[in-house]
């Protein structure tokens, strides 16, 4: 798990919310990816920026564990982390908290593949490397 | 307003529900686009080929004008039909209905664009071709 | 696994897809959902109907498993099914397949709650005795 | 046209892209919901408040006008003020920028509907009063 966690302030609109008067359960994907995206730019690297090179990570497994729900107007916490990083999967976990209640859990893991050929590649160096010192400086 | 005008049956997801217990009011724009792709299906020219062909359609202006709300599991008839079509530019009105009650109207306009420049530029001769036999069908 | 499999046919619009080219990641959740409900409905208990009698299926738990990619205009078979069912719970696992290909497989937990309290309750007797009978018919 | 003026700052995810590499054409009246909720905040009197009283100001009317196009990781301002108050009906204006350029102008008109009956009502009095006196303040 990586020393780094991102943080994202996140008010929830009513476009995200259902008819059961919470948020719809697709959303906290959604969620998870504001989180992912905070953490590259804390860790140095914008995902606009790995794309702008030539690679993308798309998610290939996510898992959601749902324990509470987040409401309309309520003033969400989306935070994730980095669990592991091999040379062409890594993943990233996260959780959407309110007032310090974690309300939904979960992961999701992504492969490193070429823009251009839309196959896996490793990625590129001095993004794993981003990650491998992320890790390490995480350990005891 | 041509002759041509499709018609698009879709269930309403909890999805796209909001906590007032109906359908999210931006929903309606993702409904005229699911009305406007079928009816340039109808007339010959998939927007799929369009974009093949190095157009694109982008909306430059859109109406909705809300009368009924629909509700979870509605079984809706999306429906466009073309107003006018000018060289660079186009109007397709839609209407959301469901059980015969129009819940919504609007429309949306489009310019022509080139996907390599991202500029107006005229429609493909046999799209605007299209366009105007549609319309003229339409006259009395 | 249920004997009753259901299938659903969901054109994509521009709006689920993504920079990428492909449909959003989160988007398949909301497929899974429109292959549940009409697994309910063809097991003969509507969802609109289970909270008309007071009760809800919250998703407590989802994963989904990524392995290729619908696009824009894509013709897509959302299909479901009922894996296990206890007297609180119960699975529904889904596939999302274009001409053939399974795209995307996962699945959703949900808790059967009461609409008034928010609380786990068993399931009505009529729908677990559905659910029973569907999981029978499909013993060898 | 009120005196206060709503700014919310919105950083677009993947997910509000579409395949043509911007924020697809609907998602612009979620941006609006965004800042109409900081408006009525801001005046104070937090929409979630309005609902608790057993009101609701339901979209009766929108329109978009798109000039630019919003990209994924752009940071955007999304403004909104109050063009007018009538005793069941309020105009909201709404701008989404970015880098100091306005990308999409539009407003919506909102019906003050009571909870209970979904039938329109005059609005309370502490919010019409609210809505006349940013108004005022906003004359020469």
């Amino acid at each position: 798990m990586s020393a780094v966690r991102s943080h994202v302030c996140y008010r929830v609109p009513y476009a995200d919310t259902d008819q059961m008067g919470v948020v719809y359960y697709a959303q906290y994907l959604v969620y998870f990816e504001r989180a992912r995206t905070e953490l590259l730019r804390q860790l140095g690297f914008p995902y606009r920026e790995l794309e702008a090179k030539g690679f993308a990570l798309p998610v290939v497994d996510a898992h959601v564990s749902y324990r509470g729900a987040a409401r309309y107007d309520d003033e969400l916490d989306l935070s994730g982390w980095l669990s592991w990083a091999r040379p062409v999967r890594i993943r990233v976990d996260c959780e959407v908290a309110c007032a310090g209640d974690v309300l939904v859990r979960g992961y999701t893991e992504h492969a490193c593949v070429s823009l251009a050929t839309r196959k896996p590649v490793r990625m590129p160096p001095e993004l794993a490397c981003i990650f491998q010192t992320a890790l390490a400086d995480a350990s005891p």
